[in-house]
């Protein structure tokens, strides 16, 4: 009755006798002849029951349908060349079936088991147990498996240490709001779910334990986009004593084993190292999908003297002009060319001027107000040539970056420029060590306020501080961060004064961090890390366009679990046992 | 500055120039000469500075105080015979100190960092990160690291797929509190984290994964003992299509390679299996100590005809009467033997009756009472000889098996009689399906009300709830249960009638479960699996008395981290998003 084989391995069983269990794909009745396809986790094998066999295992094969539950016994053989399918697996053989056991019986599922299905996602995520039966999601969990394999495999021959933190702990600051939740034996008190294990990770390299890593489930409560769920999985590292540059290496090795090990492909080394600053002005982004060229380049110098009022206005004010060249476009229509115009100001462009380098001259919005002897500069900064166009915009440099970076992505997909079969990855590196909060009025930390300055700029933390650089670096691929990490403060004095710039008091400080300030005057070794995103390696592994068809049992935009029907309402003695009340009650639902 | 070698490395660097990182682990100045023992995660070697080295070096040397952080660089020399350290890998070798890097100092620790210290348990958690400095404690990490490499390893090996289940859910069934997660989008809702992923894993296998693991924290709100803690980890597991006897065997096959990779033991296999009356029989309880004998023995057909009003008591009401042999203590003084009959009665006998079977005759509390036909027959069930105690114990089966069990163990331990070098592990198989409760009147699940019975004990379900024997199974080690599972019953009908036998209603199962009873609609294959905690898995392994020492950062008995303080009070900001108060509040605290 039990499997004797996998579907799969019945590819060399032929003329043996094998039992494979499974369930029904589809089932068809041909003169009397009982056609099964049946699917385990391996593949599908077409099994037939001649009338010849005993009456049992006829009525229980003539009787069973779609996803019921079977055992079959048969013998391999070759399938006649006429009904060969060449695009399975086992497409050469069938089962001739002599017995069948129906272990189970099914309703009919109320989308088919097959990839090709067009279901609304609500329905997949309800009956989140059909839809992972599908090959295709099934091949993203085998994927998922793979890699955390192969990431771990990597890191203990490299001499990490898979350490284990709480998941019942205290606030961390990640800066999101937290999941709490409440205690019973200390009553009014609280634990909360962690935004990360950085504290901890910081705590084991104050332990000596020199090499820690885990694929940790990390918790934020924050408004979910498409991209974002409430509790997401992260390869978390941290290492003491090794300097950036090889950190960046091993990583670079890890990524490269990952890529090849899962999908067979050789990513090359070394990656790309892009500062920040380098990247804004490239790009537009500090993660720039560099499978592409096309990039954004100052064209300020060239049109400094020119009369053109937005121009003047851009560069008066501190602004800057930069270009977009889209290559052999100069004979798109005025339509075509301005389809890119609107779409740079539903983006935020208050405009954009353009340049088409026709054979006949130079046309376009801003033609006539261009000279020669500007248009050649144009084209010697940007290598434009006669054929092309070219779109400028002109603003802050800010605005600019943010428009014209997504302007590229755009205009890149629509043109099709984006080799899908290419896996592009880069380090960027030296973010700023603050951001300038508008709505709070002050600086606050780009990553986050156990991040190393660079040792050079350590003075500006008491002149400028948007001009310090971090020690702090992003992993982008394909234009997705990937992961994001930093060199750390390890000394008390230099993390004091950090809280003390973030506005974060000493008293606030030492409630919050107090332990990890502690830690730090017992001997706290250098030492940095990185947090990667897993559940985003796994869509960009797998090819998919979102993070839920990665996620076994995902939750939707609203937090919710559709199959089990999680968050739910609770029992009064619950809640009074952990001795909450639900505010303003009659409110509730 | 960083390291070219870790020390363990050094060995075979001899007369070489290296730079090793790690702590100060202690600083001794004979007349100007300064030695050092470094400390890193490979162990600790002898830097030597004499005087003739930089002036700077010197100094810094001088300045350095344990636990101080350092970069040493210097060439690897042999000491000199006199100086040889035979207790450590390095303790032949010294460095000649050349350059000394300080990249921190600290300030005199709370506790040494050595094995061999005498602290208070809440000072080394309150410092975690200085206890997990000290050898012993990067030993149990690194071990629990090796474990979860070879388990992983091994289940892939075997075709399971590594899946991960949330950890915001809702409230599964296995009947311990549920710690609660206050929904911010959901007014009055709550996740749940699990008690275990069960109800997913067993969804997996409806999804046709087939093969599941997970190295999964699991999360219960109890009351907790020494070896229990609010969260803790289990390799977690299921299987669809395979037969309990080949899931014994593959997991024997895992505890094997466990127990050899880590320990480099071979554990004997198969593992010896005794259905769950048998343990209760034999040993009194169903966690058996299988590393020695001194069984429990029913001489309650020797003694039937008794007259002593104990015995006949017992007979007469159902009970039974049964007997520890301790072997060769004949010449105990009346002290001695009575000592544990006083240890019985703590544990919760009434009395203990006992004869020494001395070779001038039979002496003891119920000689007078027992014929000589009757001490033969007692030696023939027993196998006692001249110069042994027996004890025996009357009352109803349940008491005599939990006291004498518990007596058993004691006698083993005091004297002497448990090799602590041995691993035996057994599985406890048929355990019954349902207890009676006397507390709440009726039966309630053994295990969970997902477990299948043994299939001739189905008719038993309308007839004797009792008698009902189930197809759970626990595997045990040295007096431990390392695992707990079953197979599953997979069919809805027998599913609702176990809810129902349990008292649950349909609509409450239907509110509860009804995804997994929906899910067994659609083609639930026959599956069952397992959950081994993995916290006292590591224990064992360790030689460790406590969980927390297997941790890294575990919680006190009242479920607080010392070192965080979490569960910690939070802002009445963050209570206001979550739409709860804290009830009565001027009591907290």
């Amino acid at each position: 009755m039990f499997r004797t084989h996998y579907i799969d391995s019945c590819v060399n069983a032929l003329e043996q006798q094998v039992t494979i269990n499974g369930w029904v794909q589809s089932r068809r009745d041909l003169g009397g002849v009982i056609f099964l396809d049946i699917r385990d986790r391996t593949g599908t094998m077409q099994v037939v029951f001649n009338p010849d066999i005993s009456a049992e295992a006829i009525s229980i094969a003539d009787q069973v349908r779609s996803e019921y539950v079977v055992s079959i016994t048969g013998t391999v053989v070759k399938r006649s060349a006429d009904t060969v399918n060449p695009n399975i697996l086992t497409g050469e053989l069938e089962i001739k079936g002599e017995q069948i056991h129906l272990f189970n019986a099914a309703k009919t599922p109320p989308f088919p088991i097959q990839d090709r299905v067009d279901v609304d996602e609500n329905v997949r995520l309800k009956y989140r147990y059909l839809d992972l039966r599908r090959p295709k999601m099934q091949e993203t969990m085998m994927l998922r498996h793979k890699a955390m394999q192969v990431v771990r495999r990597f890191l203990d021959g490299q001499g990490f240490v898979e350490l284990e933190t709480p998941i019942l702990t205290k606030s961390t600051p990640e800066g999101a709001r937290d999941y709490l939740v409440p205690s019973r034996i200390h009553k009014g008190e609280f634990y909360a779910l962690p935004q990360s294990p950085q504290l901890f990770k910081q705590l084991f390299m104050v332990a000596g334990m020199e090499r820690y890593f885990q694929i940790a489930r990390c918790f934020r409560d924050e408004d979910l986009r498409s991209d974002r769920q409430p509790e997401f999985t992260q390869i978390d590292l941290e290492m003491s004593f090794l300097p950036l540059e090889d950190l960046f290496s091993m990583m670079e090795e890890m990524f490269v084993t990952l890529w090849k090990e899962t999908l067979d492909i050789d990513v090359p080394r070394p990656f790309p190292r892009i500062p920040y600053k380098e990247a804004m002005d490239r790009y537009g982004s500090d993660k720039p999908d560099l499978r592409f060229e096309m990039e954004l380049i100052d064209v300020t110098s060239a049109l400094s003297q020119n009369t053109f009022q937005v121009f003047q206005n851009a560069i008066q004010s501190g602004g800057v002009l930069k270009a977009i060249v889209v290559s052999g476009k100069a004979d798109w229509s005025r339509k075509e060319v301005e389809k890119w115009i609107g779409e740079a100001q539903d983006i935020g462009a208050k405009g954009l001027a353009w340049l088409a380098l026709k054979p006949e001259g130079v046309k376009g919005s801003v033609a006539k107000f261009v000279s020669e002897e500007e248009i050649t500069k144009i084209k010697a900064l940007t290598g434009a040539t006669t054929g092309d166009v070219i779109y400028i915009m002109a603003d802050k440099s800010a605005v600019v970056a943010s428009v014209m970076g997504e302007l590229r992505l755009r205009l890149a997909r629509a043109l099709d420029l984006i080799d899908e079969s290419k896996f592009v990855f880069a380090w960027i590196t030296e973010f700023p060590l603050f951001e300038y909060d508008e709505e709070l009025g002050r600086h606050v930390p780009a990553h986050h306020p156990f991040t190393m300055p660079v040792e050079e700029d350590i003075p500006l933390l008491d002149t400028d501080l948007g001009a310090v650089r971090s020690q702090a670096h992003d992993l982008v691929l394909n234009g997705y961060e990937l992961s994001s990490g930093s060199q750390r403060i390890y000394n008390r004095d230099l993390q004091m004064k950090m809280f003390d710039l973030l506005g974060i008091s000493q008293e606030e400080a030492q409630a919050k961090f107090g332990f990890l300030l502690d830690a730090f005057e017992y001997g706290a070794p250098p030492h940095g890390g990185m947090a990667f995103g897993f559940d985003r390696i796994i869509m960009l592994l797998a090819g998919r366009q979102n993070l839920r068809e990665c996620i076994a049992f995902p939750k939707t935009a609203s937090a919710r679990c559709l199959m089990t029907d999680a968050p739910s309402e609770v029992d009064e003695k619950q809640l009074a046992d952990l001795h909450i009340k639900i505010s303003n009650k009659q409110a509730v639902r």
